[in-house]
């Protein structure tokens, strides 16, 4: 049977991409690497939208956040922590065990933290060193808005650090414009790579507190070595060689379509989806939604479980269940990276045939047809799908 | 040109495994992927001589031994480093990084560290909490006498920390025995994997240090997180599951050819590889050498640097150069992985043409011939190569 990946992580990986990791591993202390990790380090620029450098570690996303972190805040300072889910909590969690003191601002899963919040903990806790943010909080299918997280932490001595690991490259992320002083993201998601490698984007309001502080509590996740191993071209630490240079290739897909034109993409399919489930008698769980994936309530009365492993066995389509106290109750369909409007109505068909098996009110084709008329209302003009 | 890469990391990555890295990425929270990670763990196991669970990091090995100090050594706290060179000094920076209390013990570039030493260190800070070592000095090509360590640290608190990252799959190294508390290698030498993953053996000694800690100051890198997840047959953070598929193959190759050959196999070409050195005029650089990798100086009135451009312009044979203070006083030839006898044969044949070339006073054919008799002596009998 044929498979479908459409996991929110990893992602499935263009056919050239895996061909490249087929080749001869190569050595990193050579002029043609330095060479490689010049043209992916500008690559990801123009893919987070940044003048800054960005580092690239060998690491899975958290390993980037710990970076971020561990970089810039010193234990035992403030940080205000947006929690709108379990990615949310990753950042909580990674902060009290880097023994800061975590202020938390939490709303119930699949809601986005409103900007007023925000602003209402950075008046009571001026002295907050830092705010935590995430672009896609995976888990719930949420968007969070990250432009006005953006203006209301540049005008306060913190630094805005944003795990934007499952939605970089397919959900909009304007790095400098929006005032990141931190991104986060990972390689397996929007970037159309195997796990394996994170991306940190460093803004110079972030350099100079780390420049003036004793150092860091850390040797791996010092940002600084990055900064320092990059001026002489290389890499503070023997890299994943065979990623960085697959990260090469999928980075010139999204170059050769180019950003805008990608996140315009995704939101065209992501709408289509959205409109597609509903159709199909399905609730939405994210009241914003994030572009990069759909997250529908499992119906009462079926079991999620074994509506995803129905999935799976008949179809070959491998969806995301929910986690923690989700699971069961919610799917999680991505459409990001190498995903793409058809795969997405590929997913939709599968689903729907499951869900009739198992008895949910659905008319035959609703869910396609829905899919479909957005998706045409939306390419009048000839345009990518 | 062939192109044959011979530095001591990263090594050759042999087809089969390469091929897997090209299969489609998997989802890793599912019944095959835990399949996956009990199948490698058990084969960690073996390849590392011990009963101890073996935990897989997506970091470099640097990030391997970040994880094994930061778990297990509170910050203020005093630790031994045994220092031979710039892995040693690794260990060292590390851990100063981290805001440990150092103890360096240090000997010149080319030596190993005399058990000696230690146990006077021991003797002089009965308060160490950890002793850091190098099991093959990959800087200087120099092998330290970890069972001697072992035997000298087991009798005290101190737990000791091995960094076999350049060495382990191919040098002797029995963790159990030798009373190595957190041994930590790496893909991309022995393993014949592309650089990626880290692995870390845990006794049951360091656990329970970390268990009546506090926590460490480490998130990604905390081994509790790692220990917690495996008794679910998870991994704790998104791994780089292509990289694991790939461990996979290539350590069943190591299982079918049983570890104990492996070693005794590269303890006959070191054995030749010296030999065919000498023979070629050149001076050995370490005092106490290993199997993985023949260092040798730079004969006097030849460039280091051209003599291995070199090599690599006219015959495709990519050598390491000596680091930092060393750089272009020595090559680095290494044997380990995915090398064998008649690549090292090649290296040499090649080697001494350059040498030739360059003026250095060698008989044509003495480095080939006096490897291949060492060679030939060692296997008497039927053995593999």
């Amino acid at each position: 049977m044929k498979q479908r990946l459409m996991t929110p992580g990893p992602t499935p990986v263009p056919e050239e991409t895996l061909l490249e990791l087929a080749r001869p591993v190569t050595y990193h202390r050579s002029g043609p690497f330095r060479e490689l990790l010049k043209q992916v380090t500008d690559d990801l620029q123009y893919l987070f939208r940044t003048e800054n450098l960005v580092a690239t570690l060998t690491a899975s996303g958290t390993g980037g956040m710990e970076a971020a972190l561990a970089s810039t805040v010193p234990a035992g300072a403030k940080v205000i922590c947006l929690v709108a889910g379990r990615w949310g909590e990753r950042w909580r969690n990674l902060a009290r065990a880097l023994g800061l003191d975590v202020v938390s601002v939490a709303v119930p899963y699949g809601q986005a933290v409103p900007p007023r919040h925000l602003a209402e903990a950075l008046r009571l806790h001026p002295d907050a060193k830092a705010v935590c943010a995430t672009l896609c909080e995976t888990a719930t299918g949420v968007k969070n808005d990250i432009a006005a997280y953006g203006l209301l932490v540049a005008a306060t001595p913190a630094l805005l650090l944003v795990d934007s690991i499952s939605g970089l490259g397919c959900v909009e992320c304007r790095t400098d414009e929006w005032h990141i002083d931190l991104n986060v993201t990972g390689s397996q998601k929007a970037l159309m790579l195997p796990p394996g490698l994170a991306f940190v984007s460093v803004s110079d309001k972030a350099w100079e507190v780390m420049d003036a502080a004793a150092g860091a509590p850390a040797f791996y996740f010092d940002l600084r070595r990055y900064r320092d191993a990059l001026a002489t071209g290389d890499s503070p630490f023997t890299p994943a060689v065979s990623l960085v240079r697959a990260l090469k290739v999928s980075l010139a897909r999204i170059r050769a379509e180019g950003i805008e034109a990608v996140w315009e993409k995704y939101a065209r399919i992501a709408a289509a989806a959205r409109a597609g489930v509903q159709a199909m008698n399905l609730e939405l769980f994210a009241q914003a939604p994030a572009e990069s994936l759909t997250v529908a309530r499992v119906p009462e009365g079926i079991d999620g479980n074994v509506l995803l492993n129905r999935l799976e066995k008949q179809y070959g389509i491998k969806l995301a269940g929910g986690q923690d106290t989700l699971k069961g109750k919610i799917f999680r369909l991505a459409h990001m990276g190498h995903i793409d409007a058809f795969d997405v109505l590929t997913a939709l068909s599968a689903l729907e045939l499951v869900l009739l098996e198992m008895g949910h009110d659905v008319e035959p084709g609703a869910g396609v047809a829905a899919f479909q008329r957005v998706l045409a209302e939306s390419v009048a003009a000839p345009q990518a799908v």
